[in-house]
């Protein structure tokens, strides 16, 4: 078909400024290659609650199930933090990934030779730095059951269950060693086998489904370690793969190796559906002063086309235009610091220079 | 009594040769301040599975519950780790924990001015960095039940419990408000309170906590954001009071920042016991050759001559001879970069270095 349909979730704070750039950068793509770009747009999140009483409605679940691609902005907001729990922003989030099965997230951690200098690590330790972290997304103590706070005769005690099933793990596995075949082909599975049960099943699993890709080399890495290592040296890893929490805990630690937050695009994918977002929130202090950085949603954009949308090359021309903008100094107030060499520029500014540059 | 008693666990790997240094520097400043240093050695962890089949006997369980301060060098090596889970080295570790209800573990994070150039991360970041992280240690998904794998019908399934009540996280929170009334007077709490159970409890409970200690401020953070924070700015910090599996993962990690984890020491505190030990482990791949670096189990004979043998003075005697001992250049292999300026000494060298400068 000529056309290519989207679902669009631009959620709270600067969510809706970040996604009305990235689609413009999408619209183009689509232009250029030939499709006609079709864009149906849900509230989510906060904005949800706001208009009707809940995070993720029916309605807005059942779109995304009609669509083989969805881009999300952010939710969240401390005007929502005292929702009971199922109310709270966050629940979307979490809602349309177990909803839609999206069990495999994947978080891209690249360096930018023009913004080495951000970052609070050496330039000569993130230099060439290139890690896909492919976090488990459905399972773990995220979704674990029992869970729940009970009285006690002092006081009260909380529980939470982490679980996972071979099957799991397996499919989980099976995404990074396919993903290690696209880039240095070395896996870096990391868990706590020292101590949980839980990562002893992890780390039998991931091991036995390396035998299907020999040609992937295997090492395993206690958590504790891999949080050290991603400090001491990011230029070790190539695919790291890891269960929910610690791949929460890891992705966001990693994210600072590139010095911001704003650049971080990340894909979560399932067997029939996909959702696409900036790994940074919303941001609710610089909303609607158009100072939010797109370029990690227009980035996820890119993940869209080579995984979802079936236009690789374009995926390669956004990602293209990135880097040269960059190059030639247009910068968002986050990653601005050199009068000399680089331009302040607005949210949209940054959306249309990415546009002039594709 | 004119008589500091100790228990000193070696363990395996570089532990013996570490722990030799740090009695040696007790003893010193024993003698100094009037005291007879009398030390019971026994083995654990590898050692003791090697000895008696098991990582943690009952004799030596026996001995540490007759001692105020337990020295413990390090457990581990590739040696043991097919065992089961229960006769590896580890096992000791946890065993002690739980049996002497060690539930804080204090983690001080320092800069040395003399090693900043050591570290992966700028100068300007981590300059006066100095952060204590006090982490629940007896309790959370280190020690939950249940916990087991079973098998089902097309695989495994693999589970794990974390479990805390309010009388767990309400006394690691006191240890942490009145640790930080000798400090900056501030807490970072740290949690996933927008996912886990477990975690609104414990950001409800320290909030209550912190009703009695008015002169402390207080904040939450989220522990994805929590792994950001310290690589982005660790100097924001004062005191970090988290859970057992993120204090694991967070202390790994903010070690990085002082470039060498062969420089920090550990106090694991109860009501009646308490451990000191590196934060390091056993690095059995330089074992035996006499340069593993013993300034974290020194520096940890520094923190059980404050908390437990009632020796303040000592205590600040021992860290200043470890700054000047750097400031006038001994380096063993870990921290040696600079041949202009720095002497690459062995483990028993640094030992003797930081007695001279007592
Ligand atoms: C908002 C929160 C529930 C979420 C998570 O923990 O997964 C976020 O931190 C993320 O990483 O996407
Ligand atoms: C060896 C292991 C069980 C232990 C832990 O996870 O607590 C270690 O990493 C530590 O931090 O002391």
């Amino acid at each position: 078909s000529k056309t290519k349909e989207i679902v669009v979730l631009p959620g709270d704070g600067i969510g809706p400024e970040v996604t009305k750039e990235a689609v413009n950068i999408l619209q183009t793509v689509c232009e250029r290659h030939g499709y006609k770009l079709k864009t149906r747009t849900f509230p989510i999140g906060g904005a949800s609650i706001d208009r009707y009483g809940r995070p993720l409605t029916d309605e807005t679940l059942k779109a995304c199930k009609e669509s083989p691609a969805i881009l999300l902005g952010a939710v969240g907001g401390v005007k929502w933090n005292d929702q009971p729990k199922d109310k709270r922003p966050e629940a979307a989030l979490l809602g349309l990934r177990k909803e839609l099965d999206l069990f495999a997230n994947l978080r891209p951690i690249k360096t930018y030779d023009s913004l080495i200098h951000a970052s609070p690590l050496k330039e000569e330790i993130i230099t060439d730095v290139d890690i896909m972290i492919v976090r488990e997304l459905t399972g773990g103590i995220y979704f674990g059951r029992p869970r729940y706070i009970e009285k006690t005769e002092t006081g009260e005690r909380a529980v939470d269950t982490k679980a996972y099933t071979t099957e799991e793990i397996d499919r989980i596995a099976h995404i990074a060693f396919e993903t290690a075949t696209l880039r240095d082909r070395r896996v870096t599975s990391v868990d706590k086998a020292n101590v949980l049960d839980s990562s002893r099943l992890w780390r039998q699993t991931v091991k036995e489904s390396a035998k299907q890709w020999p040609e992937v080399s295997l090492d395993h890495m206690l958590v504790d370690n891999g949080a050290m290592q991603l400090v001491r040296n990011p230029g070790q890893f190539d695919v790291i793969v890891t269960g929910n929490m610690f791949g929460d805990i890891l992705s966001d630690e990693a994210s600072m190796i590139t010095g911001s937050l704003g650049m971080l695009p990340s894909a979560s994918l399932g067997e029939e559906y996909a959702m696409y977002e900036p790994i940074h929130g919303s941001a609710p202090d610089i909303a609607g002063q158009h100072i939010a950085n797109p370029l990690a949603t227009i980035a996820s954009v890119a993940m869209m086309c080579r995984h979802s949308l079936d236009m690789p090359d374009a995926a390669r021309e956004i990602e293209l235009a990135i880097k040269t903008t960059l190059e030639d100094g247009f910068r968002t107030a986050d990653i601005y610091s050199d009068p000399a060499n680089e331009y302040e520029v607005s949210t949209s500014e940054m959306g249309s220079a990415v546009v002039k540059h594709l």
